[in-house]
């Protein structure tokens, strides 16, 4: 079924009407009346309806049955990753939605060669949430993930410390693994932590110990930073039970 | 520890030269007698050594020790793609590679857009091959992961039926999680294997099915032909423990 997002706003109790880029869409679509497609508030709640009128620029459409999202993961997780250079944060982006990230947070930490000034960071951020949209789309979610970006690496432990666990992955660490972590604890959110290109430093990955996140290996390979995330997200989900 | 990869001939027991490429970046690195680097065979062996003397186009070395290779999985896992279009496979290879593939394999299945014709595949080859070697360098790998390029997905079938586990990934199985799969039996070798753009055929999920591998889900959302199976690894590699 066709799955369409609309604002929070829009998710009217009967009867919603697609508008804009939805409009356009489902006229590439050729969506005639009487068909069924999905309309997702992007949050989590989704309706499936009948379509009751074609118009130009508009579609009307009759709510036929209301859920919670059939497609999110049970755990909800964040992934903060330390700004990298060019392309890598969309790549993750795309990636991390598609694998069922519930939000993507971006961070400046000692070694990032590349951060994105104040003044193009709004365009940016509208540019990624974009790119979360149309995979959230593609993937069939319910839920379009939110970019975050913050201002410091400070900022970012103390977000991530407020999930029920918090975890950093370090290059370094040896001894304690990702299975080991998950295998303490009750949790229904979870923050994992990446590094950029040239790593963190001893004294940040201090600061995330003394801010009550786990210190965890990713492994004996030494993975690019835009590859950890992913890896790291994908044991997650297999980990509660996703696949 | 610098890494570099010589043929297994190359492979001498008691002193090593670099040449070529291998001295090119010796010679970047300002590489000097005495200091100490890690010389691999692609295969899993590989030997540290010291520097006894710097040339032009040649560095010579002295053996201090040899073993087997430190940062390779305990399970050998086989990556089995359908041809993707454009470089997708070329990504996949990169990053498999890095999350510890033993081989990455390219087939044909019934609805791939894209396949590449018998002239340009050498080439081609030639290229991903040596992707796999700079991501096995970078990620610290002692094994070069080998890229083979099948005939047909039936000859994909019969040799990814070969290892302890074969597994099919299919975006309409839903009782059938990997977590099952993994449970049970004992196993050294694995192959994954995953379809193009457009999915796999009924009838070739069928034939899997008859082969002898386990059709598995990962997960509700519907995950890119170049995402399923790093996806795939990522779980597979911390299944067995690796992180």
């Amino acid at each position: 079924m066709t799955r369409f997002f609309v604002t929070a706003e829009d998710m009217q109790p009967e009867f919603l009407v697609l508008t804009g880029e939805n409009a356009k869409h489902a006229k590439v679509l050729r969506l005639k009346e009487g068909e069924e497609v999905l309309v997702c508030d992007g949050q989590g709640q989704e309706c499936i309806c009948a379509v009751s009128d074609v118009s130009e620029g508009q579609i009307s459409l009759v709510v036929r049955h209301r859920q919670a999202s059939q497609t999110e993961a049970a755990v909800r997780v964040s992934v903060y990753m330390a700004f990298p250079k060019a392309d890598k944060l969309e790549h993750v982006i795309q990636k991390a939605t598609e694998l069922g990230a519930h939000e993507i947070v971006a961070f400046p930490s000692a070694r990032c060669v590349s951060r994105p000034d104040e003044k193009s960071l709004k365009k940016k951020v509208e540019r990624w949430q974009k790119i979360a949209a149309s995979a959230a789309e593609q993937s069939g979610r319910g839920v379009i993930p939110e970019i975050l970006v913050l201002a410091s690496y400070k900022d970012a432990l103390k977000r991530a410390s407020q999930a029920d666990k918090g975890i950093l992955f370090y290059e370094n660490e040896r001894a304690v693994t990702l299975k080991m972590s998950l295998q303490t604890g009750n949790y229904r959110t979870i923050s994992l932590l990446t590094g950029p290109e040239g790593g963190l430093e001893p004294g940040e990955v201090q600061l995330a110990r003394e801010a009550g996140l786990d210190i965890c290996t990713l492994g004996k390979r030494i993975l690019r930073c835009e590859t950890a995330p992913l890896c790291a997200l994908s044991a997650i989900m297999y980990h509660v039970g996703e696949f």
